[in-house]
């Protein structure tokens, strides 16, 4: 029996998609300004479309390149199902969409921000925030609508649209996955691509414009300008959205395959008011309320007055954000306690099963909304204006640039001591109230306010372009300065925002992480074993190498924005006079080209060496469960370092920055006020272009590196597991045959059950007797099962052949 | 029966402390050189010593508190004897000692040096490398003399000097850990208070001597300039002399540790000529015959030529480098072949016993010989003059300090690529051909050239500081020439002695890592379990933040000192002028109490982690070998992640300071010489800045925190370890009892074995008949093993007390 319960999610998802649109037609509608802010405006808006298409070509390559693998996948494992290139594709062009629709909002609002300046601060944030609600609601109610439909399309094609075992329904988590690969597989052109192209072109401007040229930044003469305003869209709000859209349909994933996990531990089926499927849906539940309750918060953002300063725009956005936070609270609890079964069985490594309340569910949930708001304010001590940590590298900027590099480094390093305790706290809290399965609501309930979050992420680079806009476009100065208390506010989300995105990352990792091992059916992962150990060495050192290539990248494209911006200023007539017109389509397309190129080979990283521990050892004739365990070792190392190096960055990155921003409003340096231009700012000008491809492009791709990894372990978990639909039987050997007693031995190596069947037969009435013992061994401890049928042999055999889900191969007599 | 062999380390380990003391005669009985030289040597002799005894005063009170924590811990445990006071003591005393022979060594050859270049180059190579050679044979030395002493000692105290069994052994070999872990203590002080002393002293010196007074380097108006002199024998030659000392040390014990569990895998008891304890033996034979090789490699390293130039020079060392390689090898083939079975049994995680044959463990020790060669090359790639990395850093240079820096990080990042992948590949390799036993041995023959290795590495500061003392003494320029050769030589070897510093690290943990999972007697360790996932988070976070405070601990420090500086540079009239003279002890004094004191915080982080983790959940209640699995997570976090940072700081401040060098041979940058002076110079001494406290400090601790870390898990794993001499019985339950059936199991969780006997008691003859049967399930597989006795009820009660080393508790029938 279907529940409507499965269609719940959808609703909520097309709602927060129409009101997206209602949002949307209303920034629209405002008034997007006079003719230079119009056409500033447009070079933007056709800058990102120049990069969405060049993007969208090789993303098409890409997908069929993938989709042609997955296919093989397919038809060479039984157990994968084609839908999943299907799954695959469409998570792709959804999360595509999502992107398309943040970058178009994003670079419409920023004019109509400018302009709803002129006369009031409150009406530019409601755009600029408008916009950024717009962002949010479409990447959450697409990722929610995708997700969804497919749950319950596959549902329907492999289940016939009811329960019937957890066999089948992995199937059908199993070819999800692929929407889930699609999407991140976006993420990944979004994120690190943007990440290049938005350093790329701020480098190559700052560099030949404000240094070799000096003219001054967001100068209409400096041909990369435009470049530089699109990277902010690119990389902040597209880069952003896919990352968070890839997090969002993995954790609810995660969380999906682990519920049926649930199912399994409570005997392989459960009776509820869904279907037998309750805590299957609870994750998509809990995302689709999400998104009202993102729209409710959204709607809190407003301030009233024009005088208001920073403290009160942020007050709103957090006002907004706490209550999203405190209304998730409340409906895990209503949709825990009303979903799940009052008391669940979970198996726990090496303690087996135990009894697990819904409650503790909903513990675990709250875990997860915790470490969401803890992260931020973590992440707010360590990077923001005015905070200890900042005025430190302030002050260490007074001896030169080199004591501001360490002192910057330094600081980064020392912010993984609370992000990691935090992490590693809320891992073992959420698993110690319901196992993997809370580890994953955890993470569930945390992402529920993707759409809030988002909406206050891309809030920030709207009101950063509005202020380039009013810069260019040499507006009154009024007009700059409200802009500037939105983009100001803006900065110290953007960090926070770094915080939730990374959280998210790794919170999502772990789920991901937990699937794959309860989806092969590995006894766990031992790092006692010398391959696995050597597997998470490979793994810690692949975010490092990461790291490097992707700072690399940004220098050898920014390399050639400086040799385009020099081309143009010697060539072009009467450009720095301001007649001749420089050609920003030439400097977009080189950033483009030149981002795509360069992701190439970090792209690679992520994606051939997971493949090539997976299929490597195998031509060696390896076998699979070793390889399965290798694997899980190396996406811990992957994980681990991944998040370490993601925390590191993103808070050197974000504290350079501040301390060098510290010094627009001046800074006491040894009883002396500092400003802009001294040799200590000067100092922290080289620390900020040190951080600048540490916070925007290296940093943020972590996300992307540590969830593709483990979701490509996802994917290829059917080939390299043994869960699969018909159970391996490795070996059946007949022990004994005598003419009365049959003893018949079969085992199954992937579950490490050895079932032994004695059938003994009365030559006088004919009847058989079949005592079977099921041996199960789950680390380390053994459980012996006894059964026995009576009646015919026929009978007996019918009744044998499903034994408690585990299918026994019964051989003739022969 | 007790072999000679024993004794044999002992007595090589005596020849080369002879060999060492005559070749100190030799050097001390070389010309000193007049007044200036002599009174500029005495200064950085006394201001070493002068470190030398503070240290020595905060090692004491840290010696006695850890006794006493030794101490209570050997009267709680039962199975921790009070000996490994004893050893831990003798451990810091021989490691402290053989630390101050090469201090005082380097000192005096530094002036007798400079004293040879006034005449000849190969006479102040002998001299230098003279110097160098004491140092590494104390070292190497003492470190076989102490170990095998101990050894020797508790062998006959707990096993009256021949085998009894493994358990037996366990406690011998527990006990001599306290002796390493004594040693990797001093290394701790000496490594990390020394790296912070020399890095304050160079950054304070520099600060204010060359940027604010304008004088020149190694100029002796700056009173900072002897603890800058002093800090180079502080930080590279005692403390890589201690680290290395401690991994020497550490690796030979962990060998040992793993013979041990070879002999039990093979029964329990082995026959050879050497006592049954041929596996255990071997190591310290291999380090026993490397101190012999060692003094060999030493006697080929001479010139002959007075115009020999640098390449001459490293063609010495490298012959004799090389030499003492293939000696090793040849001795290990030897020695494997005499010393061990020919076929062995080795279990291996998750494939049950197998046989080895000894071949196979030459092998391994053939891998560990190969990373040792290869892990230099690859230093060499990422830090050599003139190498494709090293120029990129140059070119980048000319954009500014910026791309300089973001050059070399990417640099120091990507090195790690190439080093853990050879790390991953010795570790699968020399497990594969001989389980952890062939890690450890891999890691054994590594270390066998220790003392040529040092000999090498103590050399360049020697050299270094001959030129500061031709330099101070205002010399012909030849002699500076001279010992300028000698110090570039030193260059390269400083930076491949790290990479050796490292590899001996890595390889070292990981043997130290699998002897704690054997001492424990845990199942490996699954990193599937939440709590353990969650501590592996924490301890790939411990290095970030430990390095952190290693870099702030060098800012700190320096700052003290350019305030003293400051100081006498006011107050000392005439101090400009060279009338007034400079108060150096002063400057020496602030160096040595601020990097002890700065090392505190790391120092306790080190060591506090590991006894948090491992005590508190204890406070919990929670079981003691979930809490081994979590510490070992713990421990595999922490050297993961080291690892990777150790060769991420060493390479890039390699990278940086030879970036930097470039310039004053003058580099060609977009077709231009460019020379010292220059922006792009200026660039390049801002990244040197930045790298200084990487590759002296923070960069180089890591060896210590990895090996420490491992070291106390280990000396804490009878704590939690369940392979305690009395075997704990945690269940004892007679399930039946009739008249003539008794039915008792036993089940030893730690050992995961359960055991069950029954006992059927014929009433007409009185004879018992008592069937055994042993379950034991080792990684998931049950092997089950029947036995029968036969007899009297005492005679089977008898029987049946020690059955295959487990003892059963057999209840008497009430």
């Amino acid at each position: 029996m279907e529940s409507f319960m499965i269609y719940m999610p959808i609703a909520m998802a097309v709602l927060g998609l129409i009101y997206m649109w209602v949002k949307q037609s209303w920034v629209m509608k405002q008034n997007a300004g006079d003719g230079k802010m119009k056409e500033i405006s447009d070079h933007i808006y056709e800058g990102a479309l120049a990069f969405l298409s060049a993007e969208y070509k090789l993303l098409t390559i890409f997908v069929v390149v993938v989709s042609v693998l997955l296919a093989i996948v397919s038809i060479v494992v039984p157990t994968t199902h084609w839908l999943i290139v299907v799954a695959f594709i469409f998570g792709a062009v959804f999360s595509a969409f999502a992107g398309n629709i943040g970058m178009k909002i994003a670079t419409k609002t920023n004019v109509r921000t400018t302009q709803a300046a002129k006369t009031s601060l409150p009406q530019a944030l409601k755009i600029s925030f408008g916009g950024g609600t717009v962002m949010g609601l479409g990447v959450a109610g697409l990722a929610v609508l995708g997700l969804t439909a497919f749950f319950i399309i596959f549902f329907h094609t492999f289940m016939g649209a009811s329960w019937t075992n957890t066999m089948d329904m992995t199937i059908v988590l199993e070819t999800l996955a692929g929407f889930s690969l699609g999407a991140e597989s976006i993420a990944l052109f979004a994120r690190v691509g943007g990440g290049i192209y938005t350093k790329a072109a701020d480098v190559g401007a700052d560099l030949v414009g404000k240094v070799e040229a000096g003219i001054p930044e967001d100068d209409p003469r400096n041909p990369a300008t435009i470049a530089d305003n699109v990277g902010d869209n690119v990389g902040d709000v597209a880069g952003m959205g896919a990352d968070l859209f890839g997090s969002y349909v993995a954790t609810v994933l995660a969380a999906m395959v682990l519920g049926n996990y649930v199912i399994k531990d409570m005997g392989g089926a459960i009776t509820d008011a869904f279907g037998g499927i309750g805590p299957i849906l609870l994750p998509m539940a809990i995302a689709g309320v999400g998104i009202i309750i993102s729209i409710i918060g959204t709607m809190l953002v407003k301030i009233n007055s024009n005088e208001a300063k920073e403290d009160k725009v942020m007050g709103a956005l957090n006002l907004g954000n706490w209550v999203s936070i405190i209304l998730v609270a409340i409906s895990c609890f209503a949709l825990v306690t009303w979903m799940l079964p009052e008391t669940m069985k979970m198996e726990f490594f090496g303690e087996g099963l135990q009894d697990i309340s819904s409650m503790r569910v909903f513990y675990a949930t709250l875990v997860g909304l915790f470490v969401g708001a803890v992260i931020s304010s973590v992440t707010e001590f360590y990077t923001g204006l005015g905070k200890k940590p900042i005025l430190k590298i302030v002050q260490q900027s007074s001896t030169g640039a080199g004591t501001n590099i360490i002192a910057g480094l330094a600081t980064g390093m020392i912010s993984t001591f609370p992000s990691v305790l935090l992490f590693a706290g809320a891992i073992w809290a959420s698993y110690a109230f319901a196992g993997f399965y809370g580890v994953a609501l955890a993470a569930s309930a945390m992402m529920a306010t993707t759409a809030m979050q988002l909406a206050i992420d891309a809030f920030g680079p709207i009101s950063d372009n509005a202020g380039g806009i009013a810069e260019m476009s040499e507006q009154e100065p009024i007009v700059r300065e409200r802009t500037d208390i939105l983009d100001s506010v803006g900065n110290t989300t953007a960090a926070t925002g770094k915080g939730f995105a990374i959280a998210s990352a790794a919170l999502t990792s772990l789920a991901l992480f937990a699937a794959y091992v309860t989806f092969t059916g590995i006894d766990g992962i031992n790092i006692f074993k010398a391959p696995v150990l050597a597997m998470l060495f490979v793994g810690g050192m692949v975010p490092v190498v990461f790291s490097a290539l992707a700072m690399n990248a940004v220098g050898k494209a920014a390399m050639q924005m400086v040799q385009e911006v020099r081309r143009q200023f010697r060539d072009i007539p009467g450009i720095m006079e301001g007649t001749g017109k420089p050609q920003y389509d030439k400097c977009v397309e080189i950033s483009t080209q030149a981002s795509l190129k360069e992701m190439m080979l970090p792209g690679l990283l992520t994606i051939g060496f997971p493949l090539i521990i997976a299929f490597v050892p195998m031509l060696f004739g390896m076998s699979t469960l070793a390889i399965a365990e290798m694997l899980g070792g190396y996406m811990a190392g992957v994980t681990v370092s991944g998040v370490l190096w993601a925390i590191f960055q993103n808070n050197a990155g974000g504290a350079w920055d501040n301390a060098k921003k510290s010094f627009e409003a001046g800074v006491m340096i040894n009883g002396k006020m500092t400003y802009k231009g001294s040799d200590a700012h000067k100092a922290a000008v080289t620390g900020d272009t040190v951080g600048d491809p540490f916070k925007d492009t290296s940093g943020p791709s972590m996300n992307i590196l540590i969830k593709l990894t483990c979701l490509i372990g996802l994917v290829i978990a059917p080939i390299l597991g043994g869960h699969s639909a018909e159970t391996d039987i490795d070996e059946v050997e007949t022990i004994e045959v005598s003419e009365n007693v049959i003893i018949e031995g079969t085992q199954d190596l992937n579950n490490k059950t050895e079932t032994v069947v004695e059938m003994v037969k009365n030559d006088a009435t004919g009847e058989v007797v079949a005592n079977v013992e099921i041996r199960r061994t789950v680390n380390g401890e053994t459980t012996i099962e006894e059964k026995s049928f009576r009646g015919t042999e026929e009978e007996v055999r019918s009744q044998l052949k499903d034994v408690d889900g585990i299918k026994i191969k019964v051989k003739d007599k022969e």
